[in-house]
């Protein structure tokens, strides 16, 4: 790997983003260029004394591997799942991580890693990263939409998280935007999250196959929201419908995120967002102009896609470490 | 009057809430407390050096009659309809006051009134006072949700009003809540304003007589919010259905808002709001708690009515003076 240009003294942030299969360990400069980084599955059942032990020594044979020495590692940024406090480190619930409850998991990884560490949650952080290397351009606010297997945001205003009394701000995925749609897991109906999703899309395609829609996918088992993506774009109508109801659902949601925000951009990532970014895109983007009101100038709301895909995680991780250790 | 105990020496401020049709001047103390206050009926029509020259000429009389020298005022607050800048005090437009466009208003009443001036849009006035002096409990985030001939909020994170890029966040009234419901006059369908405010309401019963509904209501020409809910309290079924529809969606809009902002407080005001806060408020506060995913602390957002009523604007007007001038 190459080493961008830095100092033999110069400080790195130990970076990680984990998520309920993998991780990504990464140690980057102050400027936001990544010196080195791994990835490898971790298993959800770990005990999370066990879990911040083996994070601390991968990371320090990755810095190794690098020729980084471990002093120059100024803190520990740290992505994940579940629902937590920041400010005491606590993991409230982690259900991608063996059902953690109430972990204080900071305190842990501080004591592996002899470094101070500060949590966020994955969203709220890729948000951090895009906002600061990607598609947000600093501004304010600035919101990030996540589209795959499920659907989130991570609202960041006047430079800052935005997380509200308990820090479950954010859950754009649960945003009901039809009384009468699908029930949710939640234990609501309408929910963006299970219109827009990606298992949202495969199942809306089964139901109307069921219903007696044809074409294409009429034939395939085991179908995923890529392949709804590429028959679309090879001119399947019921492929086509499908991405139309996924544009007009995201599209209402988006107004209403417009309405009582006011960001000044909105970026669209996740693995459907940016993987069917050349459907969604352009048509979202009329879509909301179409809905939003004359009061609302949409020269100043842009609707983007996101930069960083799977890096900004690890990056917003790395910028806790730099302005808020 | 009463006045309040004060030493003749304390300051004092003067605040200004304007709508439509009419106009509210106030003094308050630093510690909320009125200690004059004056209503007047405004013409929409005015030229802006106009009122401003009219509003100080009543307030200094207003100040006179109370015995309070000028010189005792610290400054002027105020809370206005329409779209503005606070920084620089320009309005932008004012629907209700003659069509106003780009008026730089703030120092227009600065010169008028001898006095620094800071004016906020109606709704973020209103959730400032309600969290200084009302419903608020200095919550954190706070949003005061108004419902009455149209809907809004006024949303208040770490003291501040959150008020987005380009100031047009809040419009909680143009959140879409139903892809089928009715066309709201700012182009989208199923506005929560075109659903709940009191005009939809009155224009919910009117399509349901239409549709061949029964009840007292079909015998009353002219058909206001509050007869509706009269007729709910007395038993008529169809005044009743109107009712809950306006229940569900609010709950619906309510818990989006939950879901994005995680309030620690969401106090409902306005004239529908306050007026059938007996019909409203616990079927909210259950509907709500129904549809909120279990991963929501609901003892940790509280539903409450709003307790300024018509104070709320005028008392945040103050708040303003005392600071941010």
């Amino acid at each position: 790997m190459t080493i961008p240009s830095m100092s033999s003294t110069d400080h790195l942030a130990a970076c990680i983003d984990i998520g309920g299969s993998k991780a990504i360990l990464g140690l980057v400069t102050a400027d936001g260029q990544e010196v080195a980084r791994e990835r490898f599955p971790v298993a959800a059942a770990y005990d999370p004394r066990e879990l911040a032990d083996l994070l601390a020594t991968r990371m320090r044979h990755l810095a190794a591997q690098a020729g980084l020495s471990w002093d120059r590692i100024r803190g520990l940024g740290y992505s994940t799942t579940g629902m937590l406090d920041v400010d005491s480190g606590t993991i409230f619930s982690s259900p991608n991580q063996g059902g953690w409850v109430d972990v204080p998991f900071a305190p842990l990884l501080a004591q592996a890693f002899g470094l101070p560490v500060r949590i966020e949650m994955d969203a709220n952080a890729a948000a951090l990263g895009e906002r600061w290397l990607g598609a947000g351009e600093a501004a304010n606010p600035f919101i990030l939409v996540i589209v795959g297997t499920g659907i989130g945001a991570g609202i960041i205003s006047d430079g800052k998280v935005f997380r509200g009394h308990r820090g479950t701000a954010g859950e754009f995925g649960h945003l009901s935007i039809d009384p009468h749609g699908p029930l949710c897991y939640c234990g609501n109906r309408g929910c963006l999250e299970s219109i827009a999703s990606g298992p949202a899309i495969t199942n809306r395609v089964r139901q109307a196959l069921a219903e007696g829609g044809t074409g294409a996918m009429a034939g395939i088992d085991h179908l995923c929201p890529e392949t709804v993506f590429q028959l679309a774009r090879e001119g399947d109508a019921l492929a086509q419908d499908i991405v139309t109801v996924t544009v007009e659902s995201l599209a209402q949601g988006i107004t209403n995120l417009i309405h009582l925000l006011n960001p000044q951009v909105i970026a669209i990532g996740g693995g459907v967002g940016l993987g069917a970014a050349d459907l969604l895109l352009d048509p979202l983007r009329a879509s909301v102009r179409q809905r939003v009101g004359s009061w609302v100038d949409m020269e100043q709301t842009r609707i983007v896609n996101a930069r960083l895909a799977n890096d900004a995680g690890l990056l917003g991780a790395a910028w806790l470490v730099w302005n808020l250790l």
